[in-house]
């Protein structure tokens, strides 16, 4: 099957215009005409080689979102015209405790990535910066024709990265939740936390966000450059959403957790972090990481965001202007999300 | 009440013959005569004022056991000639959450150390390294005579917070556990996850240490010096127990965690760890820290070592050896905790 989109072709260049071949639909495989695709920074990360394992030609994106134009004969949950999501993986083992268990996404072959992996028979894939895509339905999504298409397209990664942990750890109404962040992963915890009852404080570096993270559900904003205002908050929280990739020191914020209270990074810090004994030692805290969510608690997210409308804030782009988009990215010049109009490929 | 024990007055000098006054017992208070007292690695650390907080003069000790020799006319739970022990603690809040919860340990105004320690009046507290203590009985541990009381004592210090954390973790017959370290602590964490039923892996650095590994109830051991042996364990534990000290790489080990594990450290390593992002991202893992029980559960440990015929194993020394036996412990040259015979001080 013919398509075309924009691919990275090293790790210095522009991504420019590239046409390539899908597998022909087969008899469980639905093909997704993609009209929108979010923009991940892990996508600037993996075309510009940032952790190491590029493969090329690359076409980035797995914030998928689109219209099905035509499913193979077995295929039970989907119909033409059906509006359908891809996230982060398009395949896993599917026979290992994980994938029976529904944590795909923890598979312990290791799962297939959307782009910038190869199936199993060894074939690059190739993700949603394109016209369309086929994916096996045990991998897409169902989305719902009630919320904004293009600002559901973010839900599937930056969406189920911060609904799974704050689900893991039964966030709710009786919860003290933190949110370090306000960015594309930073403000979906918020409205997801919010939304889940908590009493959510906003940790940010930069006091001209704390307006927006008001509006945005925070009952209180913490401005980390001012130590007194983070120390108030000691020993009180039950759980800490760690959205920062940048370089910054986590004992600052595991010392605010309570007694068995987790403190949880979703972001991907390039160095390790440094973590002192007597941070986790006292109160008994937890610093844990979590990776997007399986596909049941991906479709269970989508509907939960339908019921409770919400999608993420993005700032519609063209393809045209996707490689400026991402210097903006760059510098978190974008509230919250970058979301290519695929439209434009036609342009 | 005259009191005589050993005492360090500087972070340099060998600990000495010490003559000091403890409170007279009020009513709530048990005065023990103290039998034995195990030696913690942390008493070194603190009487050479190596975490810096060191108040001199300092009688370290706090894996205290003995016969009770005198009760308050309010105490309840103890009459004279009782056995007895005492922990790291003799006091807390007692009116915050993590008191009432019976999590002293966590207490939130902070509990009042056995020694090295001031108690709510600002007076010093002073441990077991001497002829007797007086602690409220709420602070005080029932002992059963069935046990080797010697090797009670470290049950109130490195028992405690080995036991503390493989509860927590829910260890069980279904779990596959690591112990890291095969020396005070981590002796303790093997013989108790064994007890437990789980399928427990000895780590050790020392070819050495198989055999005794083994005797002690391991069903594996893994010498961490070669790569290969440890690779066969990636993504397969429940909970690894880190009982050591010494700089080591907890990366290595956090990739051994199967989904949802969790690796909680007990030893007190002085420098940071440095944890790399994937480490815990892959498989939703935790790094966390533990320290010693809260009172209740101190209890329902000795209730449980004394069912199971659990101690520790000892080499009993005297206090005129004690500072010979200082270095030894610092060259792990014991299997696998000193206790001090306190009837040597009448020597």
């Amino acid at each position: 099957m013919k398509s075309h989109g924009y691919a990275a072709h090293d790790a210095k260049s522009a991504l420019v215009p590239f046409s390539f071949d899908r597998r022909d639909p087969g008899p469980n495989d639905v093909v997704i005409e993609i009209a929108y695709c979010g923009i991940c920074h892990s996508d600037i990360h993996q075309a510009r080689n940032e952790w190491k394992n590029s493969l090329y030609p690359m076409v980035p994106g797995h914030e998928i979102v689109g219209k099905v134009s035509k499913v193979g004969t077995s295929v039970k949950k989907f119909k033409e015209g059906d509006l359908a999501g891809v996230g982060v993986m398009v395949d896993s083992c599917r026979v290992c405790a994980n994938c029976v268990a529904g944590d795909e996404c923890y598979c312990e072959k290791g799962m297939v990535g959307t782009y910038n992996g190869k199936d199993y028979e060894g074939n690059l894939t190739f993700g949603g910066y394109s016209n369309n895509i086929v994916v096996d339905e045990r991998y897409v999504l169902s989305v719902s024709p009630k919320l904004n298409l293009a600002a559901v397209a973010p839900l599937l990664c930056a969406g189920i990265t911060t609904y799974s942990p704050l689900r893991h750890w039964k966030v709710g109404k009786d919860s003290k939740v933190g949110i370090i962040g306000l960015g594309g992963l930073g403000h979906m915890g918020l409205k997801f936390a919010h939304s889940f009852g908590a009493h959510v404080v906003q940790f940010t570096t930069s006091e001209s966000k704390i307006e927006d993270a008001k509006k945005l559900g925070a009952h209180e904003v913490v401005v980390t450059k001012n130590p007194d205002e983070v120390a108030k908050h000691v020993n009180s929280f039950d759980f800490i959403l760690d959205c920062v990739s940048a370089p910054h020191d986590v004992n600052q914020y595991l010392n605010l957790l309570r007694l068995n209270g987790t403190m949880c990074m979703v972001g991907l810090p390039e160095d390790p972090v440094s973590i002192a004994a007597f941070s986790t030692i006292v109160n008994r805290r937890s610093f844990s990481g979590s990776m997007v969510g399986g596909i049941p608690e991906t479709q269970e997210m989508l509907d939960y965001c339908a019921e409770h409308n919400i999608v993420s804030d993005i700032e519609l782009t063209s393809v045209q202007k996707m490689n400026e988009a991402y210097e903006r990215v760059l510098k978190s010049d974008v509230k919250y999300r970058f979301v290519i109009d695929m439209a434009s490929l036609a342009q």
